[in-house]
């Protein structure tokens, strides 16, 4: 049953306008790729937005349905010149295109928060990066588990780039695709006091609405989820790019990602999306309001904690296979 | 009456017949109540089921509505009487309440969970009990934290009944009704190897599905939520019990718990339920193959962790407040 | 406020008659206090009365007013030879006088709770003995602590007489005097189930009751406190017995214990006395229902206990400077 | 008997003013509450008092009467939106709300124990702060088990806020409402040497002057019961605020909560109220000399105590659900 | 200080008259030792004496000067011969000397406790032996542990004969020599309740006579202390006997053991002896009034006893270097 | 004004100074005592000696006479005043009169064993300190049973202070007063090595010698008994202190203490005292060689054991009624 009472919008807890950006990369071409980022950028911030996220790896590229030519014991000389190029598309962090992107936060006066490739020497990270409307890069985080094939292009983020940042519209973190499904992982988000919990995702799947209803009933958080809306035509033709073993199956209009995007509130109710017909931007108005009232059912590491029976060891700091002694270690967070 | 999905099943690995029931209790009369359940379990052992799963507090009973007559900093002599009379319906375990389920279980031989409210002196348990098919009780799940108002009326179960039995259908455990919001709890779960989930509970909103599918994905199990379909007349009569605030506008065949029980495949797939029409049994065939094919990409406790970043303690030695050093100490699991 | 809504006597729990006796030993005759204690019984019982509580040391006596002899680093022959005509007053358990009372306890059918001063070689411990309706002894508790003066009189208890004894009439359990002011010893006592708590003692004191009273409450059980009501001439006259300090003001009639014996229920309501005026049977009809709907507020080793913050452990093993390896151990619980 | 010569008052032991205070929250007005809390200590002040404690909850209020919108199973929205509003009212610690406590006890010099609402992201905690009259905050505690209803507004306090401070006027410390029936946090209490115990508290009724004159004399210490006294008018009047159930039977001027603050020496001697008539400030000296007058008979953790059969542990470390290895651990006491 | 007002002998406690036996064996002829026995006895019987108690080895011999042609690393064959003649002088245990002693206790209507040395096959124990006044052989004490040249002769006694044997006149033990000097082996006998504390010994000191006392005061046990009066003349000449080292120097009129036997009361007075002075019965009457009143002040296994912290273990079993599974152990008590 | 007997010493075994102080406390008043203390032990220092024992409760004092004002089952106000005044006479262990004994024993280059009254919160115990030459403090030992009326001015002390300290004089511990009489007391410390075995005491009876002979025999030691010499003078005037019972029989110039200090050999031979005629430092030189001559006929814990017949435990841990978890332990031994 758990009827509830209608109380109207009469609470005096602040609003925050958020937009969720559904759209591809330019695969191969960063340039464009931002170009195109401000574009949207623009677009939601017009529509009064003070916070826009971006799905996973849209600066870079998720390169679906490739398999970079490996199979188990082999490997392609074409599958390694795939890596290059796609290596090539990846940024620096920082870098140039991160200042690029610091810019048009500060531009446009929002809350940025991207999904990116990032590039540490010759291993690629899956990385969200996150910005605020003063212009300033404010940090990262990069996957910690990539999935399946993702395993042989990208590293694993450690235990120091979890972050939650304390912002004027709440506290905001991201976490990748299905990262979303593990549980630990969230909860030391939840327990850094996430409010609005961000998702990049490239699942387009309709299960990925129930892992994104639950993580906001479970986290008493908002969640924004961002997926690409791609079709074939959006990746390199053929044979220089080919979806493996379904590029017959597939014309250019073909949908290869289908979205998804949404938002969701605190007490489980979708409040935009999810959107599987295009590139779209997904906007809803949060009242921040809902936290304290899901709250008061449930917290996940406050009342409804068992820490004398259940605790959680989270190592956050940097994890690096080589340390020289006289560097002064500078971790981000 | 009952309605029943047949699934068909072509996989070559083992194959279980499981039910849940959904279905009220007869409240203030266990000793009815068991008969109730021994009909019911009996229907779904002829129809080949080897595994039965009960909602929360069936016996004993869930006692929806009620307030205990509690505000804060008061309380009524009603109230205190109520509890009175819902501490004389709860079981102690073990106990011949007990006894009889085992019985039962041996008779009809089908596993059996069932819950309970469990009667420890004077305070009450929300508890799942778990028998084999040969008449063996095999142990107890305390509900670790009880949600809301259950909070006046349930004590806190300790870390030393989270069990997951290996049976000869599988690792069976039970988180009940908002535990399964608690991702430690889970992960303590999914470490024991769980891999049919048992979700006995009082929810029946919709969002529950979301957690159900959303939990299967994450743990790469069966996922069983059973709950009850209880109408006011269930319960007994005003002025005797009272559906406070909302007595007034309920008739004697008021739905005041619609059910919603379901059973989900370790890949998010709906395979019965959820019904939201009446009391039922929901049957399925668990194709345990299954399970091997989800954790092939996400093993949430296997290859998709990240121990030397995230890990949890699980502190599952007895908590009592006092203990007698003469006492050989008994722990369940 | 805290109100409570009367809500009559409706319940359909056990109620139990119970009575507490407040009078004096024929001191230094142990024959005659037996005498004496068969005739207060053979009332009670012909009352109704089911259980029937003694104050400490009725059987022996309490050798109220002595000093026997001992200043720091002094001691007198009369007060030795005080000690060896208390000694002789003494009862060995078991023994005749403990067949006598069990045969009491059977003949009138009551419970029976009886203060003793009980002799175990040439050290005394101030006891309280336990019998059912059957005329069988069922065992004792030491005085785990003795007060004051009472140290150089009496020997200390160990853990392992802490009984509470599962009854027909409830759990019934002893603490003797300032006992109850020991907080971790009646935790010990809640933690075995007590619910008939009896309370024998030697303190006539006004704050006494408030003692009586918050057990009642911490202890959500029905409170039975005997004390004795003693003239000075129920002690031996001087020479041979001196109240030391204060015999020039006492005449044969002068009040030297006033009683102060009371019954009072789990939620802290007086149900008889305290009565200060005489030599009396002190009896109430105790509404069993009263523990459960005290314990739904308030379960002191239950739903309102810590154990994780807060435990506490309990040595009932008997602590004996000398054992013999040939000798089986025997001890009564 | 337990005649006790009067002896007069000559004793070389210092003696210490008090005074508690009786007053209510001005609720959901914490800057207006502060300016009454600032009053009432220039008050007691000009009186001589150096220290001053006041009720539980008096910072961010008492919800009396509150339901919070929940049943066995069900909660409404508004009782969510109270819930909101009362996590608006409650304070964080630290911030800047305690930095004016800590200043005005600095102003008036004075000792402040005073009751809050702690707020610790979206649990609440029922918590009472410590000053000392340099104007520094010394530390807090945190109600360990919150009482029926109140389990569903409030967090439960670890182990690690217990604490007693040492201070100039003896050792305080202090256990809040029913955390003082917890027979083993209070020996907690005694085992770190409190003297002046404090008992912010919200409980009126009788039964409460037995339990604290229980506390004063199985503690040896002095009891400080301050509790708020309360008119329906000092909360929002209907319907924003509803006294469930009893709403229809009160005038703006109906008693809520009578008080019954009070003081009591270690021997059980009430030296100043309990006033049961209107808020006021209920002051006494405190002759320090009383405890080892009193402990002489009865050191409840010292030569009366058993501790090699009956010995509490308490797990004094804090615990949290989760924790992250690169903050050093802070915590108070 | 510790005066004492003298109470006179008004006690209503029974009184034993018990006498000590100073008086030599007649070396090497053990049907003569016995006749001497038994006019010794008839003498204290008809002195009234209810008890009589003989030296340490009055029946066998105590070898008193002799080395039994032993030095470290050699032998000679008159020693041998030596200990044959002193085998042949001892008695087995039952046998016709153990008749005849029980026999006369049943004569003379007395309890005797008679030193003897024990054959059992090849190896002597120094063993004491109680007998009632029916003329019953009670059981035995052999002596645990030999002193220095003893070890050569006689063998150890195990956990098995330290009885306290429960009489008409109280319990009565014996500890033999300087096994009195070994405070576990004197705790164990405290512990089975000893009152009359026998001590045959061969040690005629003056720093004996300190144990005794002490042990009267450690034992709140009167203490008899039996020791043989020799001359040279008593063991048969050289060179068929040499009190080796010192034979030159002695007369036969020579006093070689000077006797002290003595009677001590529970608070460490002397009743009777020490008698230094020749061949003599010690007697005194016993007030066992006198241990309740020695144990008033203090009880060494009971009221001052720390069992918690200081614990004796006794293996009482009888220990045997070959045990044949067929035979029923049986062993004395 | 001290005597002092002088002993030859032509031993080749290292020979140790000795001095036992036989001085009366300056009742109530700790700072003149310790001034006293110190002239003492620098003339015991001038005389060449290398270690120095106070009688029991030298500092805090002895409260001879006094009974505190209880009688069993009463007490009186001035009974307590005495009992806070007593309280506040005591010292904290550590503390500052512990850091002024330490720096005595360095600047007089002495082991100091010196009896105090030891306050831990509101309970005292009767207590020996342990100081080196080097000025620190060793360590301590507290009585582990009072006797009589002791027990209701003193706690007992548990088994983790019962040290044996190593040191370059030879093996020193202390048993006080009838500690002496506790034969496994004595065992445990013969079981640590004791050496010089130091026996404060407040015994000033002849039969307290014949214990200190007993004792240097049993256990092959030193014993070094030290008492006070007290006169009613020695305490404050009445009616402020009474010796009560006795009061009216002294004068100022009455011996309430005899003294009886005294130093015996291994063998038992009385070296210097005992003394019973006023303040006296007793002083000896004690030849370690007489240990091994002593023990070759009796070791009581080595050749002289039965161990497989008899054996001690020791329980050596500390008790605490209550135990925080954070807390780090610390034992002395």
């Amino acid at each position: 049953m758990f009827a509830e009472v209608n109380m109207g919008a009469d609470s005096s807890a602040p609003t925050v306008r958020a937009t969720v950006v559904q759209a591809s990369t330019v695969f191969y071409d960063t340039p464009a790729t931002l170009d195109k980022a401000e574009r949207l950028l623009a677009e939601a911030a017009g529509y009064g937005s003070q916070l826009v996220v971006f799905p996973e790896a849209f600066v870079g590229g998720y390169p679906r349905g490739s398999n970079f030519g490996v199979t188990i014991g082999n490997r392609t000389a074409k599958g390694k010149e795939d890596f290059r190029k796609y290596h090539a598309s990846a940024i620096d962090v920082p870098g140039p295109e991160v200042d690029r992107l610091a810019a048009m936060a500060g531009k446009y006066k929002v809350y940025l928060v991207m999904g990116v490739i990032e590039r540490d020497g010759y291993t690629l990270y899956c990385t969200v990066l996150f910005f605020d409307p003063q212009g300033h890069y404010l940090g990262k985080h990069r996957k910690v588990m990539p999935t399946s094939l993702e395993r042989i292009i990208w590293g694993f983020g450690d235990g120091s780039t979890i972050p939650v940042f304390e912002t004027q519209i709440g506290k905001i973190g991201a976490a990748i695709c299905w990262e979303n499904r593990m549980p630990l992982l969230r909860t030391a988000m939840y327990a850094k006091g996430v409010e609005i919990y961000c998702a990049p995702t490239a699942d387009s799947r309709e299960v990925w609405q129930a892992s994104m209803t639950h993580i906001a009933l479970e986290g008493g958080c908002f969640v924004l989820s961002a997926n690409q809306f791609c079709r074939r035509k959006d990746y390199p033709p053929p044979p220089e790019y080919l979806f493996s073993g379904t590029e017959q199956d597939l014309t250019p209009d073909s949908v290869v990602c289908a979205g998804g995007s949404v938002i969701i509130s605190p007490s489980g109710t979708v409040l935009a999306g999810p959107n599987y017909d295009g590139e779209a931007l997904i906007s809803a108005d949060l009242d921040l309001g809902e936290i304290a009232r899901a709250k008061f059912d449930f917290d996940v590491v406050g009342h409804y904690s068992r820490p004398e029976v259940l605790s959680l060891i989270v190592r956050d700091h940097p994890a690096k296979p080589v340390t020289f002694t006289s560097a002064s270690e500078k971790t981000e967070d």
